[in-house]
């Protein structure tokens, strides 16, 4: 990942993340830490050879199924065919994952972090994940959920929230409905291929969101959705968003599960409550009654999850005076966590730049007054 | 207070009490301070003269307009027309105030502490409280509110838990409704004499109440209800209860009096959720929010908050094999906390009987397995 930023004309390195996207099935941290150590090239050609440095024999078991059919080529073409297109760690909207919690920006972190992401839409999917609420529910949500998830989302992208979800039925739809209709943006997270709509009731609303937000998925063209993939999709929404937001679920209801990523991943988690005889509220209510939700009653809550030093609604990261920066410079903001500061060797480390150019960068934030430097190290200006 | 026990035929004695009981506008702690170091007869007659002992002029300020106005054969007369009773510190089921913050079992406590209750209804006070449950909430509530706070009560009382309410419109009705209909204990608190129907359109309701249960007040026959009797009057609510729960409060609900008491008592406050876009539930909200109540689902929740340890629904205090007991030992152990233990001095206080006698109290109680002694005193057996 060290060296100049190749581009997506690079057909050879192309064609080498469309193989590493899809030679295993997500997540799978190896095959990230291969890549880091090796760049996707030699990465892919490796795999394929079946003959991986030593530290990282661990890559060949999960990729020993696919290792030897290359759909590369397929994939590539299926993705077109939809106006998909491959984004991967070398390109610039390439989003903050350095978001993990810093204790986790490790290699065991790459686990969760997706190999390359298939995208369809407009959006810069960077800029979109800076300031990101995910809101999910019941799939079979009630007149109440869905209109409390319609206001809320209303509410969110009219300060320039963007709203990431899962195209389901219920709770989702509702979100993703109401940040078109008030003409912001939304980020569909998908459990299968680009080319898929799922479900395919909501073909059309997929669609919708392509046009002006993003439809995204770790899986490759013609993947089919499965329970596990919803799981680890589930992942995908929560890391990408700065709070997590239930809306309403069941007792069993998958949304408990992004909930649970939420956790895991250190995403603030907010949880709208209902009527207490109200079975899609359960879970809701749970999480609350548990201390492991905050009760959401607006999206002033859902705002102050984000930012609990409060100070009203802050401007998203994403409207920050960012656009003028070099690559180099932005994949270093970038690199910086929202909250607590970075060493300069973990800068190196999370923003994959060479330690002279992360030490430029910071000069040059410094002085925009984009950063600042403290005894603990750099971190992003409130 | 020291001394045997005087009878309620002690025609003296009551007339001091009622005279007391309306000489000040509750709640008044320098009153039932003079009583309790003078008596009843001795602290009327020491008002009414104007002539108090050292450390008690703080008595004549808040008495100066009533002493000289005798209301008090008139109180008596209205009391036995419509039924009540006045029961004072020195009755049996006088209740165990002594729930009351240890902390706070100080002659300030006493400020809290009414002078005498007019009671109406063949209940003992002190065992209605000994496991009781307050149920409050908007008068203009919703019929999910009215649900709620019906379904509740029903499961609480099936339980054997009494029901405290306020007998007004909306939630206090609904729980109050629901305990007799369930055949269960309902003690209603009033902010005005006994013989008032306070709101006249629940005459029917405070005489069904006062039918199996207790209508309660420690206003005069004849008093007005008023502003400031409903927020005296819910400290009341709170400090004859075990926890309260707040069904449905808007913005600013008298309930939410209530639950402010509840916090000043030490009493476990609980809140049930409703829609985010229910202008009733937004006071519920905002206290489980803000941590200032724990989010109730179902009775169980409830009694979780008396029950924290859980082990499932307890034996109700009132089912204990109390039965058998003398005054002396009855008001020792009613002189116990429900948590925390006791020296002999304090218990000597709070139940007002001679060291000896609790002694020999502690003595037999601890035979029957009824009370414990540890390093820090005596406690309740669980």
């Amino acid at each position: 990942m060290t060296g100049p930023v190749p581009s997506a004309a690079d057909e050879r390195e192309a064609r080498a993340w469309a193989y590493l996207a899809a030679v295993a099935e997500p997540p799978c941290g190896p095959v990230r830490d291969l890549v880091a150590e090796l760049g996707p090239v030699e990465a892919a050609r490796a795999i394929r050879a079946r003959s991986v440095p030593d530290g990282h024999t661990g890559v060949l078991e999960p990729t020993a199924a696919r290792a030897g059919t290359d759909m590369t080529m397929a994939h590539l073409e299926r993705a077109h065919g939809v106006g998909a297109r491959l984004i991967t760690p070398d390109d610039d909207e390439w989003p903050a994952w350095s978001l993990l919690p810093l204790g986790q920006a490790t290699t065991a972190a790459r686990a969760g972090e997706p190999v390359a992401l298939w995208v369809r839409g407009p959006g810069r999917l960077d800029t979109a994940a800076a300031a990101a609420v995910a809101m999910v529910g019941a799939r079979a949500s009630t007149s109440y959920g869905d209109h409390v998830a319609g206001d809320l989302t209303g509410d969110l992208v009219t300060e320039s929230w963007t709203v990431i979800s899962g195209a389901a039925f219920g709770i989702d739809a509702a979100a993703h409905r109401s940040a078109l209709a008030g003409r912001g943006e939304t980020v569909a997270v998908l459990a299968c291929g680009i080319d898929r709509d799922y479900p395919a009731a909501h073909s059309t609303l997929l669609t919708d969101i392509a046009r002006t937000g993003l439809v995204i998925t770790e899986y490759p063209p013609g993947t089919t959705a499965a329970k596990h993939r919803f799981l680890a999709r589930n992942r995908l929404v929560a890391a990408l968003s700065s709070a997590v937001v239930v809306v309403e679920a069941g007792r069993r209801s998958g949304a408990l599960n992004t909930a649970a990523w939420a956790r895991r991943l250190d995403r603030p988690l907010g949880a709208v409550p209902g009527p207490i005889n109200s079975a899609t509220s359960v879970g809701c209510h749970a999480m609350i009654a548990d201390g492991d939700a905050v009760l959401i009653r607006d999206a002033d809550d859902i705002v102050r999850l984000v930012h609990p030093d409060g100070g009203g609604v802050p401007a998203p990261r994403r409207q920050r005076s960012t656009d003028g920066l070099t690559d180099d410079q932005l994949q270093v903001v970038e690199a910086l966590p929202s909250r607590g500061a970075l060493g300069i060797d973990e800068i190196v480390f999370v923003s994959g730049r060479p330690v002279s150019v992360v030490r430029t960068a910071l000069a040059v934030l410094d002085l925009k007054g984009l950063v600042e430097q403290d005894d603990q190290g750099w971190r992003l200006m409130r």
